[in-house]
């Protein structure tokens, strides 16, 4: 049993985390901070976890050592942070962007300030063990979980990247529990219900994660759909020789064949028949799916943006340092149908 | 061609008064005022008018004279401003609670605070030609529209007040849009979004404006639900005397029969055969229906609550007012699917 | 491990059912048939469960013994099935709605038809622990889980049945989902999409199961709203004596006190002060909440339409029979947002 | 007043091509034919239309003289059908896509039949003013409106297509009325609702129109996100020569200066400011927009599929034949919110 805490555990990435780590089977959660609701009960910003502890928030100050301590906090905040509170704690896993990018200059140009900690930058894993960093998790500690855009994107293009040309163009679509828990006028239900929203049309900043992980020129836009929690992207790539669907297959087989969270989705019917968030609603899966004419190919991805695309990969990460099976606590398939 | 002023144009109600005001060939709207948007574009808050109007806010204090004025303003707000700005205006429309209620007494008790123009109150003639009130507001220059809830329930149920037992349930459901423009958590889309919320279990403040138009002590519970347009209760009475569906239907016709905004809806299959305000939206219709089992009476209705239950019922009195044509302007029959 | 099987496994309960026993720790699944899939693999019909099973569905003359024997086929064909399979396994589980009612003349009331097993009824316990069956429930061989409105009426309304005038209303809304997985013009997205559709104005067949089992008479209505999940009922009643908030939370929590599912919600503020299937969706639990002004009571419940009001009642009735812990496999907390 | 008759008048096509007509001041709509629903009113396939029309649906051989026959059929099937009706109207409109591509080659491989008038194909005038085709529908007796998503992307990209690459990607995202009114498994509400399903991942059919309108080579995909009505299409070029975004401004006002049905959409802030089919449900805009970064250039287009994309633009291409003001019964604005 070892005891988790979580800075920022009023948001949704915060509110997955809770859910997630009070329901594993080796984990106790002893914290969760809250500077807005301190003092308040856990349950009152995450009702469905009515019942399932009695924690209340505590402040960004009264967060004790424990032995890991989860980073749900904004982006740009973080760097900020993280160097003061990482030292309670052995194991630092990291949901938000600030440590993702290895070079902070990128980091400048995509959000907008310089990096204010980048001699900490190389401490960080990135927590995609898919990608060939399974082994360097098992000692890591200091960990940082990849966005949910850029997770889904990555995993739909990794297995092709060296088959195609390097420009690639990535549409995204995100339901609206990326955009965070803080109330605005946009994000209220009679602005946001049935919108498509287009919010990034050139340069998203997941372009840049994209890039490190894969080595592909992704050219990004991103749209924001009718659903609450959910992130599909739809990649179109240029092979450098004509693939048939079997090469695809065989390629996405081999990337991916002993993955326990990423299942290949390319079938010749059904409605559900290329990855599709709606059936992956609380699971840990990311969905890649591929289907190709000549050299055309498109390849696409789909997860929960609060799951794999945030709290999911974070408990994953840890079950792997753990030692622990990687899908402990992480087991729940998603609904059919939502 | 008259002209009209709109007194809190960046709301709900005020964008869709605009909508059909600007739309209305015997109109022109020459003000739209809203201290928090002075000096922008209307089309700013109201993107569907794009391309249909230059007009930009102007401050509360910059309105100018007009032959109508058009108050889509909070309640307790409304009962302060209107006094100060009635005299601009040979025609004034409250489309707030403020006026809505003849007895200043049951304004306090629902809205919990006492009423600060009771003089004004007895100046008002209903909104509401369906009841009676169509002949009066042919002469009146002061109009008080219902609230949309309450619109639906007393036309659902006034064709039946005198063959039921005075004690009736009235249960409401309603879409997002209701509850106004201003942003908070509970109102954003990922709290809102698919929620069936119980705002109101016990008393709603309609109730007073049943009882008061149709003489049923109404017990009304009201929930929101995914949608974010519509309005629809389902109301269940006690027979007086045993009744037939044909007693019913001669009932509602004998009630409604010329009405060129109510259509009794009440078919023996389908999936619209009762009044749903899914085929409603965008329109001025108020859709009634009813059911019957022995003494158990079930009656419906449905209505957009920002155009039958708000700024569509106004241009009908003011239609009615200019001796205009009732449905000029407001003939859009709604969509479907949708 | 005692080996399951599910006759009806293609629809939403019985993939449901497929969902809760693949994971459940102390049970295979063996089989699950349908007639119109048969042969196909079961994440065909149930995409949710790539990845977790490999079962195809066979014919329902091929099922083989097993232990427990779980129908979730249609009522009225149930009744005529059932006798026919259930030698088969030692334990039979009825998700249908033919053998809930213990008078079959009600049934055919309701049903339409004859009751063709009017013999066996009395061997089925309803799958209802929290009203008193569980000690039943240890021991039953034959068990009939109730209605999903039933289910949620029954549990708002059982801690005040004593309390109240016998006449209630009951208001439920309910999702798509519990329309069944058949497809209808009726029930085409475009069509249900944001409908508010009253599909029983008056006497729902779910008023049978309510009077049975808290000896309430309900008068009932029933509407389909924008959701696929979730099943909410908003109960209105008239207390014998005047009641205070104090005096129902006590009824309530003396009712359920120690219950693993059934969470009282009434709190004073709050987005989710009152029971709300969106934060109940894949869990187990039925939210009941209450609200008391003078005589007039309103009592709320909510639950997941395919969980507890279907597979998962069946589970945790299975549990019990086994001698299990009784939330064994149930685990699953619910999600917010979503 | 000139006489409609409308082949297929029970599907979504036929329906809104019923409400603009009824609703039109000079058009009289003398008969609409279905072969399923002959005999039924028209208000039980529209319940939107109830209270505006009597019509009944008439048998296709009980289709007499009219002014102006429209053919909402299928693809496929209206090239069979309307070589034998056409001789019973002077103007003969097609929404379906039987006519669309001029060369019946490419209608073979896109469409997967061989045609069987191809002698008939050009006798038609594009139903798409804004694309230069505006002085040949003056005088047009054969018209021929094209596809909802190729609508949206040529307009789109039409005013940059001689400055960029001819290479271009075209995602499109449409709403569940795109598939027309025949239920399917997968069509149903749960099957279907929160989806993003994509059903075109490479070689959409719309790709040879936009090729045939623009002269741009488009890689298309297409998929069903949740809505009812609504296209959007995101697409990507590569810039001839560097482009600032006033160069673009400038390009989309030139080319649609004075179009009364496309908007350019391009704002620096808010939640609208690119063009989205939300606030466009039931007029007949289409909204363009474009970004750009260097060479990186994003075109954007939003339209209701059921107006623009359908029966809106038949009865614009009507109003320019006949000489009327070209948006005659075409200016209902959207409603916002919705």
């Amino acid at each position: 049993m070892i005891r988790a805490a979580i800075v920022g555990g009023s948001g949704y990435i915060g509110g997955e985390l809770l859910r997630l780590l009070l329901c594993h089977p080796n984990i106790e959660v002893t914290q969760a901070s809250s500077d807005r609701l301190r003092g308040q009960r856990v349950d009152t910003a995450h009702p469905n976890l009515r019942g399932r502890t009695d924690l209340a928030f505590c402040g960004r100050d009264e967060l004790a050592d424990s032995d890991v301590l989860l980073f749900a906090t904004p982006h740009r905040a973080t760097m900020d942070l993280l160097p003061k509170l990482a030292d309670s704690a052995r194991h630092v896993i990291d949901l938000s962007a600030d440590f993702r990018l290895r070079d902070p200059w990128l980091y400048q140009q995509h959000y907008g300030v310089m990096h204010s900690a980048p001699e900490l930058i190389d401490d960080f894993v990135p927590g995609l063990p898919e990608l060939g960093h399974r082994e360097a998790l098992r000692t890591a500690d200091r960990i940082s979980v990849p966005g949910c855009m850029a997770t889904a994107a990555i995993l739909a293009l990794a297995p092709i990247a060296d088959l195609v040309e390097p420009e690639v163009t990535v549409d995204a679509r995100t339901g609206s529990s990326g955009s965070g828990a803080s109330a605005s006028t946009a994000d209220s239900h009679p602005q946001r219900s049935g919108a498509m929203r287009v919010f990034a049309p050139t340069g998203h900043r997941h372009e840049a994660e994209i890039g490190q992980a894969t080595g592909l020129s992704a050219r990004m836009t991103a749209t924001g759909v009718e659903a609450v929690r959910g992130v599909q992207v739809v990649c179109q790539a240029q092979a450098r020789n004509p693939l048939t669907e079997l090469d695809l297959r065989r390629a996405y087989r081999a990337f991916y064949g002993t993955e326990p969270f990423v299942r290949v989705v390319a079938h010749r019917r059904g409605a559900f028949r290329y990855p599709d968030p709606k059936v992956l609603l609380g699971s840990n899966y990311c969905d890649v799916g591929f289907a190709v004419d000549g050299r055309r190919v498109t390849a696409m991805g789909a997860l929960d943006n609060l799951v794999k695309g945030g709290a999911g990969a974070a408990v994953q990460c840890l079950n792997i340092r753990m030692g622990w099976p990687e899908t402990l606590g992480l087991d729940f398939p998603g609904l059919h149908p939502i």
